[in-house]
């Protein structure tokens, strides 16, 4: 049999998980320091709970897992003759994999009303899992990062989410523009435009902004009907750059102004704030995602062609389909795969990430297995990166194997070594070798490695 | 719609994360230390990849992925005809979830080899799943926790997993018994008994002995055909308590021999080690899973009654299946839910395993919220932990939310705090309340909750 992977899916080699744990715990340091605590929810969820929240689309995506046992006895029968896939499918399959981190979340919440406190901080480093074609770069398995508070409409609750975008990339020493807008603005857009019925349209469209340019948004909303003067109204809104300017048209809707209100209280907790990053007002930005109802935001790279490396924004009643109402909560999630990538790209991952051995003890025979099984130990004790060759049979072999592991040192142990108390200590750049009491050799790792 | 968890699944709460990450810290500490790089391998296999590998009740609690689009379309027809849903799973499932770690651990040993040197020393945690009847305490998808080296079979490996056990148990303040037996003296014993044909059944047998006790083995194997003879001469090994002992038998059989003199090899390695727990020889000891060759290892607690707390072995040619031969490894495992379980009873988690924050800052109106966030970001970036109540709107509110979260402090602040450049902290235990400057409130902080 020829060993595969599954479509879609990649192992992580050593060096890949270091420099994805990198990120991680860079991640999560910030999150604990800003109070948030992590939670975990299962990969695998009721079809029923996931299905109907991301769209069409998103329903197509899911993973369905086959019922256990004799699934064909409650398959739907008039399906099975019909040879209908879609039909058939919730009669053979309850189970699914989650799609992303906030549905399961909504459930989490509602599930566990006895046992957290509202507002509730939470975060949730997880894989999920969609079906869509895989891509260079993009899996059907992939993790998500995200971090919520959920259970107040506060406003303080966005601006920590801003410093906490800004805390993150700065530690990553990623540079970024960190935007910021309101749905309740873009709300107030299409009234302005008399499109009120039509602010979804609107906003999937200026969404695309990015990647088609105004040429194209334009394009697209002649099409679907707006009129020229709408859309050149759109253009000079769209070609504001600050607050001040866009309070013009406070008065044309309220909206608007409360978005503007909203975003104002923002910036107004984040004043006197350390604010490293680039956090700027963007009216054009406007997020795909249905479900945001307030302040939204994403962060782009400087440097690197990657898109979007994050993004979230305030959302309520997310529970309300679960059976709690009037729950309201702000989130962001961290594209970790592409600040992997951009990471990469830039060179900015610490140069130590691999955590090479300082030094592999290298043996002549059972003997001085046992002795360098000792003296490895005692290394370790001492937090060295050490580590022995297991097998004493071929000197080559292990030197070799020192060699492709990057190790500093070899430290050689035959009988003579055991006899005079000693090792050869042979540097693996120079070659050169000499012989080392094991105090000695401490000293020497102290002063080299650490 | 009514929130709900699919069957056999769980949520983790804050304070279950932080247990279970406790133990995975302490584990992966070890594993560092010792060498062991972490790795991931996908949730989803190809199903090809994981059938016929856990023998046939394994096949039947594998998790089947059907698949994406019309599934159908390319089903198999007589196996629908016939309503045949064993037949009909391959033509509509390609993919699996994992149902344990070492399975896709051979396949990336097997795919990753140029990217690694041998022997290879690895971890992984990751889920695992398995449609087993959900019970109290058994979960469909749970945590395994496995280090292995692959890539030679020197028994240096078996000896520094028997410190990696001894190890953690210790950190985890545990008292256990980690018990050793090899595989080849368990087929030298078949031998001794003329039953070498029927090792596997004697193996499955005396892996019972633990809940079935010497009569109900006498009884099983009377059952399966063996003799009143064979049966006394087995119970008459199953006493022997030590290696020694158990050498009378050496010249019966080659493969006893050879068990016994692996051991002893073992046992000269750790002759000079620290072992703060108890290390034995158990001749009794067997373990269910099929693949082990060599060395068989199990953990045991003292003071609790939750069965295996890890277990391992070594085994040959696990990646022969996928193309790769003459490859040997050795691993163990780690119980996580179970030793979880054992700190839970024994009451041995750290005590500040929750994390409570120190303080939380309760403020009046917007202007003391905005001052409140300056204050809480000066002591988070000095690692306190202090939270602010989000919204101001109601006092009450947030004094039982500093109850109900357990934190030492509420930090007061209203117009008067900000006029007096001061902060009233109340004892949440004593209700005591006085006024400090930000300097005596850090001042106080540093040496009360540090």
């Amino acid at each position: 049999m020829k060993a595969s992977l599954a479509k879609g899916t990649r192992d992580f080699l050593p060096g890949e998980v270091k420099r994805r744990d990198y990120i991680f715990n860079t991640i999560e340091k910030v999150f604990k320091k800003y109070g948030f605590d992590k939670i975990e929810t299962p990969a695998i969820e009721n079809l029923q709970t996931l299905t109907g929240k991301y769209g069409d689309e998103g329903d197509q995506l899911l993973f369905k897992v086959l019922n256990n046992g004799d699934f064909l006895k409650k398959a739907d029968k008039n399906a099975l003759e019909a040879m209908d896939s879609n039909a058939l499918a919730p009669s053979i399959s309850k189970r699914g994999l989650r799609y992303d981190l906030t549905v399961p979340f909504s459930r989490f919440v509602v599930m566990n009303q006895q046992h957290i406190n509202l507002p509730f901080k939470r975060y949730q480093i997880q894989p999920v899992w969609r079906g869509d074609r895989p891509q260079k770069g993009r899996y059907q398995e992939f993790y998500q990062c995200d971090v919520d508070v959920i259970g107040t409409d506060s406003l303080l609750c966005e601006a920590e989410l801003c410093l906490i975008y800004d805390e993150v990339f700065t530690a990553l020493k990623l540079d970024v523009d960190i935007r910021i807008n309101n749905r309740k603005i873009l709300m107030g857009m299409a009234e302005i435009l008399n499109a009120a019925d039509r602010v979804t349209d609107l906003t999937v469209t200026i969404d695309k902004l990015d990647k088609i340019g105004l040429d194209g948004v334009e394009k697209i909303l002649l099409n679907d009907g707006f009129i020229q003067e709408q859309v050149d109204k759109l253009k000079d809104l769209l070609s504001i750059k600050s607050l001040e300017e866009l309070k013009e048209y406070e008065n044309s809707s309220e909206a608007l102004a409360k978005g503007i209100s909203e975003l104002e209280e923002i910036f107004f907790y984040l004043e006197n704030q350390t604010i490293h990053q680039n956090l700027i007002f963007d009216v054009s930005l406007a997020r795909g995602l249905d479900y945001y109802t307030g302040m939204i935001i994403e962060v782009v790279g400087h440097d690197t062609d990657y898109g979007s490396l994050g993004g979230g924004g305030r959302y309520d009643d997310l529970t309300a389909v679960f059976g709690l109402k009037n729950v309201s909560g702000v989130g962001i999630s961290f594209g970790a795969a592409r600040i992997y990538d951009s990471l990469n790209e830039l060179n900015l991952f610490p140069e130590d990430i691999e955590e090479k051995k300082d030094a592999l003890i290298i043996t002549m025979d059972k003997e001085s297995l046992k002795y360098g099984f000792e003296l490895v130990q005692k290394l370790r004790a001492d937090n060295y990166r050490v580590d022995i060759f297991p097998d004493n049979r071929n000197f080559g072999r292990q030197m070799r194997f020192a060699d492709k592991e990057g190790v500093k040192y070899a430290i050689l142990i035959g009988s003579n070594e055991i006899k005079e108390g000693k090792v050869t200590l042979k540097d693996m750049s120079s070659g050169e070798e000499k012989k080392l009491t094991t105090e000695e050799l401490s000293t020497l790792l102290e002063n080299n490695v650490k």
